[in-house]
C-alpha cells in the first residue's frame, strides 16, 4: 500500500519568542546549528519510506511562501492550505479527503512539523512496524513515548499491559488522559502503564475517514464536500467556505478518545517536542561550562546558559541558568526556570497593540 | 580672589561599556532620568559659586567636540586640550599654568567630571569653606568624603585628629593610602581617621604650581614653555611638543602624597563616583520590585534588576539581581556581582582587533 506522509505544519507556537513570531513559527526556525529548519528536517528524516510526492504538508494559507520556500522540491498541489485554523481533526481530515480523491486508498503517517528526533532508523523502523498493524482492519494506531520523567506538560496514554494482535512491542490503548498534576505524573511513571502522547499517529485514509464519518459526521459532510471539488477551479472557494464551517476540534479528543481499535507502539527513538527555549541547549550540544552559544557572543564567568546572537555583540558576564536571545527588533533575557513566562511577553504586547513584535 | 573651576574631562571609563565607549566616555553619558551628562551636572552645580567664562574643561584633543556640544556656553578658550592622556599631574598643570597667565592668581576648584553629588547645596558650602583654608599660605586641600562602608575601590585619607587652622571640620592630612584590601578597609573605618579620597582638590594656582616646581621640576618646565605660548600662534605647536614629553603622573602621587600643607575637609554631601553599572540604581530610583527601568522594556517575574532599554524591546522573564545595557551595536547582560568582570569583555574585543566595539 502506497505510504503518504501528512506533516501539520499550522502551529503558531509563541514558545521560541522572539524568534518565533506569528509570521515564522517554530516549525519554519533552524533551532540546531546545522542550519535546517524544523520542518526540513521533519520531511527529511521520512525520505527512507515515503517519496517526496507522498508527502503532503497541512499549513495555514499565510505560510505557503515560507513551505515553498523551505521545501521547493515539495509538489505544489501537496502543500495545503487552511482557509483559517480549526485545530487538529479537520486538518487530519482534509489530508485523508484529498489523499483519497489521489490515491483511493493509502496509508497516512500524520506527523507534527517541529519535534525533533535523536534516533532517526530507530524512528523509520517503529513507523514501518506501526503501519503494518495499521494495515489491518481499521486499526488507529499511535506512537507513544516511554517516559523520561514525570512531565507535566504533555497528554499520556494508558495502554493494556499483554502485547495486541500477537506483536511484542504492540499495545491496545486503554485511554488518552490529559495532561496530569506532578503527583499523578509521579504515579504514571510508576506504574510502567502509561507512554507520552506524542501526536504521531499512523493509518489508513478509510479507517480514519471511516471514524470521522461516525464521530463528527459534521465535518465529515464538509470534507467530502471538499474532496468533490478537489482539482476543479471550484477548489478554493468550496475549500473555505467549508474549512470556515468547521468547528475546531483536536483529532485526539474527536477521534482518538473515542474509537475503538487504537493500538500504540512505544517509541524510544530520541524524541524531543522542542517546546520551548530550555530544549535548545538540549537538542545542541553545550560546552564545558554547560554554555550553549551561537552568534556573536562573548562570555565571561558564565555558566549553563543558552546565548543566542542575532546581528550584534552578545556579552554575557557572571551569568547562570539564563537564556538570552537576540533578534532585530527584540531580545528576550529569561531564567531557565521561567521560560514558561514568555507567554507573558506576548500577552502584554498584544494587550498593547504591539503586533509588529508578536 | 576668583573662583576658577578646572573639570577633568579627558578619562576614558570603560565600566560603563557599552554605553561607554572610547569615542564617548562616562563623563558625556547621561546616566539619570534627566537626560543631563555627567559633565553637565558637574558645570551646572558650580554655577552657585563660580562663572561660566572661569570654568576650564580639561579633556583629550578627541572629545573638544563632544565638550562643545554639551556645554555650549562655555568660552572656546577654556577648553584645554591634552594632546595626549599623561594623568592627572600634567593635567592640573595645563589648567593651572593657563590660570596664571590669564588672571596671575586665582583659585582653582579641581573636580572629576563624572561624579554625582546628591546635596548640592551642602557641596558648594563645603568648597566654599575649603576655598577659605586654601585661600591662606600655600595650603592644598583635598575634599574627602565620610566613608559609608569598608570600600576596597577608593584610595583612602588619613587624617589627624584635631581640627587644624582653629577652623572645625579643617583636618591636616597624615598620608594618603592605596585601595586597601577589605580587612584594612574594615580597619580604617573602625579607626574613624579614614576618609575616601574623592580626588577633588581646592588651591590656588601659585600653591599647586610652586609644589609641581619643587617636586616635578622637570613638568614643571613644561608646563612654564606651554604658559610662555597661551594666546600665540605658536601656543597648539609648543602645547604638543611639551605635553607629549611628560611622564604620566597623578597629581595624588606626584605633589599630595608627599608636600607639606595638606589639608581635608569631610564631605558629607551624597557624593557618588558612579563607579559601574551597579551605581545606576542608586542615583535613580528603583520602583517597588527592586528594578530601574529605561528605555522600551517588558519585565516579568522580575526583581533587583537595571535594564536600559536601546531602540529595540527588552523583555526580561524571571530575572534577578541582572544588569542588561542594550545599545545599536552590542547587548550587556552581567551580574550584579560581576560588574568588575565587564572590562574582560574590553580586553577580549582588543585582543580581537574590535576596536568598533571599545
Amino acid at each position: 500500500m502506497k505510504i503518504t506522509a501528512v506533516i501539520m505544519a499550522g502551529g503558531r507556537g509563541e514558545r521560541f519568542w522572539p524568534k518565533s513570531r506569528n509570521d515564522r513559527p517554530k516549525q519554519f526556525l533552524a533551532l540546531t546549528k546545522d542550519g535546517e529548519t524544523m520542518i526540513q528536517k521533519t520531511v527529511k528524516r521520512l525520505m527512507p519510506m515515503v517519496a517526496m510526492e507522498d508527502v503532503f504538508v497541512v499549513t495555514n494559507v499565510s505560510y505557503a511562501g515560507l513551505v515553498r520556500e523551505q521545501l521547493p522540491e515539495l509538489p505544489e498541489e501537496n502543500v495545503l492550505l487552511e482557509p483559517c485554523a480549526r485545530n487538529t481533526a479537520p486538518c487530519v481530515g482534509l489530508a485523508a479527503a484529498v489523499i483519497r480523491k489521489k490515491y483511493g486508498e493509502a496509508m497516512m503517517l500524520v506527523l507534527p512539523s517541529d519535534h525533533l528526533i535523536r534516533y532517526e532508523d530507530m524512528y523509520v523502523d517503529t513507523l514501518r512496524q506501526a503501519v503494518s498493524v495499521a494495515e489491518k482492519e481499521q486499526n488507529l494506531v499511535t506512537i507513544g513515548i516511554t517516559p523520561a520523567y514525570p512531565e507535566t506538560g504533555y497528554g499520556y496514554i494508558k495502554f493494556e499491559r499483554d502485547a495486541a494482535l500477537g506483536i511484542p512491542g504492540v499495545y491496545r490503548v486503554e485511554r488518552f488522559v490529559e495532561k496530569p498534576d506532578l503527583d499523578t505524573a509521579k504515579e504514571y511513571l510508576a506504574s510502567h502503564r502509561y507512554l507520552w502522547n506524542s501526536g504521531m499517529f499512523v493509518w489508513k485514509a478509510s479507517s480514519i475517514l471511516i471514524n470521522i464519518q461516525k464521530l463528527m459526521p459534521d465535518i465529515y459532510e464538509g470534507l467530502t464536500a471538499i474532496e468533490e471539488a478537489v482539482g476543479s477551479k471550484e477548489y478554493p472557494q468550496v475549500l473555505e467556505e467549508n474549512y470556515e464551517a468547521f468547528r475546531s476540534e483536536s483529532i485526539d479528543f474527536g477521534v482518538m478518545e473515542k474509537a475503538d481499535n487504537i493500538y500504540t507502539l512505544p517509541g524510544s527513538f530520541g524524541w524531543d517536542d522542542v517546546g520551548n527555549w530550555l530544549a535548545v541547549e538540549r537538542i545542541n550540544s553545550t560546552n564545558e561550562l554547560g554554555n550553549y552559544i551561537e552568534g556573536d557572543v562573548i562570555t565571561i564567568g558564565t555558566r549553563r546558559s543558552t546565548v543566542c546572537g542575532g546581528k550584534r555583540l552578545i556579552a554575557a558576564v557572571g551569568v547562570e541558568d539564563l537564556i538570552v536571545v537576540d533578534t532585530d527588533d527584540a531580545v528576550l533575557i529569561c531564567a531557565k526556570d521561567s521560560t514558561q513566562d514568555v507567554k507573558k511577553v506576548i500577552e502584554n504586547l498584544k494587550i498593547c497593540n504591539r503586533s509588529q513584535l508578536v
